[in-house]
This record gives structure tokens, C-alpha cells and sequence, in this order.
């Protein structure tokens, strides 16, 4: 499924094989929570130049359920998405977003966000909703710590995720093979008449920022066996430092032929640096979140010139964040980016970008999510360019 | 200005010639109310193959302002809009959504519906404003009663209408002929050294449902001269036979060799009525407002096969309104529309659609003002057709 091309210090060029194409690593993959990258249409994710999208089980589940996406074929079709998608396994949004919720060794039981109804979420369930999207990489379900856990919650945290992950393999293997009814039309000349469940399924590090938590988390999925190897509950308020120090930690101990996956994170200078301990994967809600609020990523220098040996993990001098809303910008009559190749930057200026959030046009949000979008999506082209070619 | 090329009935199949290009009539005009027709870039607006786009001097006006406007060349060039515009005069928007204003014969004083700051708007600042913008084609300045007004308040208003009709006329032409300075940097290619601003001008006919009162607006109107005229201060809330009425009245007497233009109406069928009554131009918020509360207009047969010489005008047949949240559209896996060629009847399904705007995806919001927007744009192809060809 992964073959490493090049490397580059630690960091990886290599390719990555799904059911719905090969991805070049290392990537980053566009935030699709509700079948929808925020603002944009699977049209627009391709004309970003987006190889994958990720989207989440626990919104999927709610809504619109696991019934009807099997009655839709899918996630692919439901939406209109040929390339691959990665599927979150629920885990971590129970704990972030459910109102009330309650961890058993069999599951969570957690109220929904949205209509208080109660859900329980298993292993199962989740391999089951993943199979139902047609996720081209499932994620195992996983039991995750709050960022301010103690240690002895971490560790519990992450032998209950062991314990999940051989569920989440059992479950997964027991329904591969299977093809899923099909209800849906043909859309864009493009005909879906099964979906192929030929997806991979990746076990997930825990352990918060104790280096003998992960290297036991990572033995006890490695004797378990999975196709790639995610690094989770990470970027949730640490310390930059810790962050790094425990994605090389990780990095160096996974498996060189199966890809690995920092989950979550983060800003660019933190994707620079976990492309160069080794990472292969990557997302992040910062560039569509940040856009909406009207902070664009702008580049500092033509990017094709960034001198990835040479740059400051804390201080990055070859991007900066621009506020749209800002006074400065109300005469600016250039493109919010001269480096971006950006619908946004090739069509609209700063000022009329400005004057859009001003008057609270639903447009200004689309054009600002374009670009930062871009910006990311440029940022892992230069990356693969700089890790192999 | 206005090549009239063939009739059917009453009905005109024209050519109007604009500074941004000729328009073919009847035409529809979606709105840009503050420089972006709303969760749409004017790229979208190309591609849904609009041939006018209206924007309002009001909200243009407070902001980004006069000034701001002259500092970007026009709105053309901000919006990057290559196209014509047409801008409505401010008249309607100062009662409609000013929060305290003030009619002298001077003009109006109002307090922004923004920042409680006041504006005094006058014919000649309006005239001012509309050539900042750079429209292609301006409106005179006008007094627009209440739709529940005595007659005497109609009488009044279409008086001094009149006068400011002249006013607007003379300010119009003195400042016809002056360039406007041009800061802003080409963009997409379109150079934009300076705007011609080589516009048009219309009268706006008033006298609320009197028969009399419009004979007198249209005479006075015409003994001023415009470039065209405006039937304004109907889809008020009066009863559609009233409005059929006075359009036929107006439509009636208004020159032939003029363009007619029908302000802010409205249904598709009342398009349909009103272009066999011989008007050309018009606008509505409809398509982009149902469309943001989930209601899409759905053709009942293809629209190349209506028979608009016997359609209904109150009681259309040929056409339905979707809600799309509805639950019978949950599992629906066909497109909005069989019969449209839209981006979201091709790429998308009503199951899909309903989902996003279940979830309250703005993606929703785009989809939808898509399909009603071109199915407005689609009506007028075939309108032309009919009319002429």
C-alpha cells in the first residue's frame, strides 16, 4: 500500500495506493466534517489540487446516519468525491463535542450535540459507519485523554486504545470483502455501481507526551498490524516543544514501510517540521477556520524558494498571517497573495476581500477558505518537491 | 441605445447596447446588492451566464463609500466584473431600510441602517455615486411612497419624482464625460486604465395603482428625455392583478424605442406576464432568497416545450417550488432539477443538498443559489426565444 520513493533526512517521498487512486506523500488532506470541506464544493477541493479529503464518523453518524449513507453507496457519492477519502474513527469527538459521556471497556455512551439523543459508540459501530462511508483509510476507535490528563489517565487511555485497536482489526477484517447496496444515480459520468470496500485501516499512538506510553503504544499496535500508523492526541494545547519531541519519538519507531500519520496538527512551521522527523500525513481545521475568521496565510517569499534545511521550527520568516479585516488593508488594491495561484488571488483584490467580511458577504468566507486552502495544499507540493522530487 | 428586433405581440426581443457590451432582452438582472451577488464571485455569475448584474448605490454609498469607490476605479474593477452593471438610485433603500429618514425637496436624510450615522442623500449625490461605481446604466433619484399610501401621498411622491427626475438628469449630464481616476492594479488579465463612464440613464415612472398618476409620470418623464424607463414602486404587496394592470398601462404608453425596465419584480410567472405586456428588463431578490431558505424553483417540463402564449399568469403550471428540506427529499438521489444544466444539477443530488442544509453547511446556501439564479437566467433564454428568437 505505501511505497517510500525518497528520503530526505528522515523526511519521506513515497506514494501512497487506495481504492480510489495513489496519493503522493506527504500530504495534506482538506477537512470534509460533514460531507463538505466548510464553504467549498468537491468541484472546488479538485481544482484546489486536493489528492484527499478527511471526514468525520461521529458527524456522518449523526447525521445523516449509518442507514442512509449505505442507502447513498457512500461517501464518495453522496458527495460527488472520486479521490480518496480518510475517515476519523469518532473517537476524539466524542469526547470534544458530546454533551455527556461515559466510557466502558465496551464502548462510549455520549449524548448528541445536536438533538440530546443518546448514541453508544464501539469499536464496532465505528468500523461499521467507516465501512458504510467507504472510507478509503478507516482509523481505528480510539479511548482518548484530555490534554490535561494525569499520567495514569494516559495510560489508561492508551492500553484501553490497544485493546480497541484489535477490536477495530476484528471488526474491520470481519465485514472487508463485503460490497455495500447501492441506491444512487450516476452523477458527473462518473458510475458507482458498488463501492469497493478495499480500504485500509490505520491503529493510532497514544500516551500523551511520556515517551515509554507511546514506545508500549506503539509495540502493542505493531504486534497487532496495521496498514499505517497515526500519531494521536497531539496539538491539543502542549507545548510546541513537547509536540515535536514526541513526533520524533513516534516517527523513529514506526515501521519505515507503512505510512504514518500526524493527526490534528497544526500550523505550517509544525507541518515542516513533522514532514522532517518523518511524517507522511497530515490535517488540520486551521486553514478553513482560520479563513473564516479572516486570517489568511500569505508566503513570505516565492515558496519555491523556501530553504527547508535552514527554517526556524518556532519562528517562521517565510509566511506570515494577514488580517483581511485590518484598516491596511481597506486601499490595498493586491492580491491577498502575489505568490498564491489561487482562484482568490488570481481574481479579487485585498480591499474587495475586505469590503466582502466588512459587509458580512457569505462570499468573502468562500474566497478566504480558498486560499489558505491553497496555501496548505502549495506548502506539501514544495515539501514533496523538497523531500525527493 | 435600444435596437428593437422583433416582437411577438406585445412582447420585444431587443438589443441593448451598454460601455460594457450589448445585452440581449428581455433579460433578468441578478443582484450585487453590496458589490457580490450574494455567496456568489462574479466568475460564478459568468459561468450561470448573467448578462447584467444589478448593484445598489445605498449600500455602496455607506460602504465602502464614495471616496473608497473613486479610489478603486469603479465597481468593475473591484468586484472584477467585465460585464454591465446597472444601479438602482438609493431612492427605494432609504425608506425601506434607513432607520429614521427625512423627505425634503432638497432630498433625503437618513440614518444608516449600519452605524446610525446620517447621510444626506440628494439626486445629485446619488448621480455622483452612480458614476463612482461606473454604472453602465444609472436610475434617477426618486420619492417612492409606501405601498399602503393615500393617493395624495402617491401624487406627491410622483411630483417631486419628477423634479428630481430633471435634477437627477441635469447632475448626470454635467459630470458625463469626466474619467474617473484609477488606482486599482489589472487583474485577470483586463486591463482597467480608466472607466468609461458612457452610461445611461433612466426615468423611474411613479403614481402607485393610478392610472392617471402613471400617464402624468410618464409624460412628465419623457418631455425630460432618458436613455430608458423604469416602472418602479410596484411588488409593493399590492394584489398581482393591480400590478399586472399597471404594468400593461405603463408598458403601453412608455416610448418603443426605449428600453422598459420592471423594478424588483418579481415570480417567474409574473416575468412571463410582464414581458408579453413589453417590458425588457428585470430584477427580483427571489431566486437568491428562496434559495437561501431551502425553496428552489423546479421546472415541470422541459423549458424549451412551454407554451407561453396560453400560460397561466396567476396559476403557473410549468414550473414548482421545491423545499428541499423536506424529508421527502431524504433519500431523493436524483438532482434538484431533471430539466437544468447547473453546476448543482449536475454534480449534485436534492438527498445531498437537504443534508448540507440540514447540517447548516454554507455550501448549501451556494448550491442553491445556483440552481434558482439559473433558473431564472434560463427562463429569460427562453423567453427570448419565444419572443423572437
Amino acid at each position: 500500500m505505501f511505497h517510500l520513493l525518497k528520503t530526505n533526512g528522515k523526511a519521506r517521498r513515497g506514494q501512497l495506493q487506495t481504492a480510489h487512486g495513489i496519493i503522493e506523500t506527504p500530504f495534506f488532506m482538506p477537512i470534509a466534517t460533514k460531507g463538505a470541506v466548510k464553504t467549498l464544493s468537491s468541484a472546488d477541493m479538485e481544482n484546489l489540487g486536493a489528492s484527499i479529503l478527511l471526514s468525520n464518523t461521529y458527524h456522518l453518524l449523526l447525521r445523516p446516519g449509518l442507514d442512509a449513507m449505505k442507502t447513498f453507496g457512500g461517501l464518495h457519492a453522496f458527495m460527488n468525491w472520486q479521490k480518496p477519502i480518510l475517515t476519523d474513527s469518532g473517537g476524539y469527538q466524542v469526547f470534544s463535542l458530546s454533551r455527556i459521556n461515559k466510557t466502558t471497556e465496551e464502548g462510549v455512551k455520549f449524548q448528541s450535540h445536536i438533538d440530546g439523543s443518546y448514541v453508544f459508540l464501539t469499536p464496532e459501530l465505528s468500523m461499521d459507519m467507516q465501512k458504510a462511508i467507504g472510507s478509503d483509510i478507516a482509523m481505528q476507535f480510539d479511548d482518548v485523554a484530555a490534554g490535561t490528563s494525569t499520567r495514569e489517565r494516559y495510560e489508561d487511555a492508551m492500553e484501553r486504545s490497544l485493546r480497541w485497536a484489535k477490536r477495530s482489526k476484528e471488526a474491520f477484517r470481519a465485514s472487508a470483502g463485503a460490497t455495500l447496496s447501492s441506491g444512487h444515480r450516476t452523477i458527473a459520468a462518473v458510475p458507482y455501481d458498488s463501492i469497493a470496500p478495499a480500504s485500509a485501516l490505520f491503529g493510532i499512538v497514544q500516551g500523551g507526551i511520556y515517551e515509554d506510553l507511546r514506545s508500549r503504544s506503539i509495540k502493542g499496535l505493531v504486534d497487532i498490524g496495521f496498514d499505517g500508523y497515526a500519531i494521536g492526541g497531539l496539538s491539543v494545547g502542549e507545548p510546541r516543544e513537547d509536540m515535536f519531541r514526541m513526533v520524533k519519538h513516534c516517527s523513529d519507531q514506526l515501521p519505515q514501510d507503512k505510512p504514518r500519520y500526524f493527526m490534528g496538527g497544526g500550523m505550517p512551521e509544525e507541518i515542516v517540521e513533522n514532514v522532517k522527523a518523518g511524517v507522511d500525513m497530515f490535517d488540520c481545521v486551521l486553514p478553513s477556520r482560520n479563513a473564516r475568521h479572516g486570517t489568511l496565510f500569505v508566503w513570505n517569499q516565492d515558496p519555491s524558494t523556501i530553504d527547508f534545511d535552514n527554517v526556524d521550527p518556532l519562528n517562521p520568516t517565510w509566511y506570515s498571517c494577514l488580517r483581511i479585516t485590518n484598516e491596511k488593508c481597506q486601499f490595498d488594491l493586491s492580491p491577498i497573495d502575489v505568490f498564491c495561484d489561487c482562484e482568490t488571488c488570481k481574481t479579487t483584490t485585498r480591499a474587495y476581500v475586505r469590503h466582502l467580511f466588512s459587509v458580512q458577504e457569505i462570499l468573502a468566507l468562500r474566497l478566504a477558505s480558498i486560499h489558505n486552502l491553497r496555501f496548505y495544499l502549495r506548502l506539501m507540493e514544495e515539501l514533496r518537491k523538497w523531500s525527493g522530487g
